[in-house]
């Protein structure tokens, strides 16, 4: 029950357990398409170029970054948690000229003050975080496209931690990439990192293979645009998993048969559904957390749904809740990085434990440990504060 | 039956369908501590620093080349198939100065050779292949090491095509970095890449990391220096696995448990077992092939165990056999690329495809296949000289 790598569904786990086949075994091709098609519904997107980055998600990010970003191109990355450090500094390490601007954890920006900067830096790249996890917090997306649109920037989010929790439509908001993860709301394990890109991105990337083919005139200009990575160079992994289908790397056939049935999941159920799903569960576990009377961290109304960050208790040790509910009750939640380091917790709700009985025993369970460890509780009020959630919603 | 990805070996898959755990979870770090410990076995090597790397064996290949070497730096790779391409390209990409030599497919260099040409290039890094899949020959590594040593050059092989299947012991060779996958000799699926790193490697690493934090006089040095990868950035990554388990990634769990259970099954069977499995069963389907009376490609006395390229008789048509042996045999064998595409077709036998039912339901079909499409082959022969080495072996 922690803010994410959490349990895979076990359908996920039986569809990873089938044999594999050869790289480009017509059956393996049309899983490759069928992937495609299952991520654009995902992400609700036309995009032609959605498809799986092999490695993490933040393999993704890099991937996005590193082909989209030439050395001295200017980046713009909004910082409101731990995962918009993470997009600076890929950038940086990519060569960009990196601008950032910051607020405090637990809150986000507004659509003026992404403006402003935006007019102040004239990046080739706005890059920032949907939700990061870290803060338990989601910036609003809406508006920032026609934003970019406006100023000629590309527009590129990370949603890792939201997609499939959070309402989110790659298209709707004007978005040229996206880049996510299987270990949240997904419900898979962490290792593919599905991604989706506008047709503006992939000229932006094109272009540059077309340079390493020769057209610039000497080898310092194609060395100044050429795609600093093999392994990220989406251009190349276009070609891959496009109709050329040319050999670039060899493809992770069990990642890519739990990345197929995480979307084939989703898409079954509905995204809408499972977005609601997640509201639901969310909204028991924050209930529940306050009806301990436990106080939360972040500003709620642009919390995520699957994830809360509860403040620990004076005089309550963090770490010995978390050894406690873990190694007597089987229930894992999470610690926290940076400035929230030792003093909340975060509590997911997501993917597959996006689950009445999942929050319920998590919150009974919670209850005793707080007790055992000197914590002032109310009895029952977290179970109770979540069924009343529960019966709200029949 | 392929030169890889191959068919895992089902308890491969199995350990991969158990549920996930957080990525701190004692048990999660066991894992990592475990496999660090096999995977140590599984090289041949005392080096702390072995662990994985989570993405396909060209993710593991480029950490290595992007964590030793920065813009500038010169690098020498001996070019004898398609993947020491693929290590000049990443090299070039990382900024480096690059120096090949080249040999005709098929055959592989001397070490006088090698020794002339790092004479003359002076490089930071030797960069080699081991097996090169493209044209089934494995560069012989003995006395590279002591070359490298006497001249003061890192020494970086990929072994991705070869371990397991073939003597290979990194300590031994004077090895300084190491890289591998899981698709071949190993059993696994393609997504994990296992490697190893030598002091003097975490040394040149390292060294670029403490740099990054700051020691440096001017941000050029730092630019010109610091690791240009997040995500391969091995640094970070030696301190993830380490005791320190500073986040870096979420690491790939599923992925980790089959890599695990990959080399928990060779250091079961013990390493000098497996790679005599590998030999006796691409000895038979060496001998088989002949025995059918086709001609294989590149130089026997450097081919290695698991994997043999035969030519295609003339007027046959090389993509309507694979067509037919996959498509009504369930038996899918390799194409091949550059220069041999069209001319040869690769056969594995390799991970859980090196067994005797493997080789001689292979045989048995390919007969069949290559009667109906007009090729003359012994009625047989195949099958027979197979069984053959069986029965020399026993």
């Amino acid at each position: 029950m922690g803010p994410g790598p959490i349990n895979a569904d076990p359908r996920v786990l039986r569809a990873m357990s089938a044999q594999l086949v050869g790289q480009y075994d017509p059956a393996m091709t049309a899983y490759m398409n069928e992937t495609m098609e299952l991520y654009r519904e995902v992400f609700q997107t036309a995009n032609e170029q959605t498809l799986l980055i092999d490695g993490t998600s933040r393999a993704g990010i890099e991937a996005a970054i590193v082909s989209l970003v030439a050395p001295g191109d200017r980046v713009l990355v909004p910082i409101f948690g731990r995962f918009g450090h993470l997009l600076r500094e890929i950038a940086e390490r990519v060569g960009a000229e990196v601008h950032v601007i910051e607020r405090e954890w637990g809150t986000v920006f507004t659509e003026a003050e992404i403006e402003r900067a935006i007019l102040a830096t004239k990046p080739k790249l706005l890059a920032v975080v949907h939700g990061d996890t870290s803060t338990t917090v989601a910036q609003p997306l809406e508006g920032l496209g026609e934003l970019c649109e406006k100023h000629g920037v590309l527009f590129y989010t990370d949603v890792t931690a939201s997609l499939g929790g959070n309402t989110f439509a790659a298209d709707a908001l004007g978005l040229d990439a996206v880049t996510a993860g299987l270990q949240k709301c997904l419900g898979g394990p962490s290792g593919s990192a599905p991604a989706t890109f506008s047709p503006r991105a992939v000229e932006v990337i094109d272009s540059r293979k077309s340079i390493e083919a020769g057209i610039a005139g000497s080898a310092d200009e194609i060395h100044a645009t050429r795609i600093r990575s093999n392994y990220f160079d989406l251009a190349m992994i276009f070609d891959y998993w496009g109709e050329k289908r040319l050999n670039h790397h060899t493809e992770a056939t069990s990642m890519l048969y739990g990345a197929r049935e995480c979307a084939r999941l989703l898409v079954d159920e509905g995204i809408t559904a499972a977005v609601e799903r997640h509201r639901l569960h969310g909204a028991a576990m924050l209930a529940g957390v306050q009806g301990l009377g436990l106080a939360t961290f972040g500003d709620l109304s642009v919390k995520m749904n699957n994830v809360v960050a509860v403040v620990i208790p004076d005089g309550v040790n963090g770490d010995a809740v978390r050894g406690e509910l873990l190694g007597d009750f089987g229930i894992e939640i999470g610690t926290s990085f940076g400035p929230l380091h030792g003093k909340v917790w975060r509590i997911g709700t997501m993917g597959y434990n996006a689950r009445t009985d999942a929050v319920l025993t998590t919150l009974a369970s919670l209850e005793q440990v707080l007790r055992r460890q000197g914590a002032v509780v109310t009895a029952g009020g977290g179970v109770g504060a979540a069924y009343d959630v529960y019966e709200d919603a029949r």
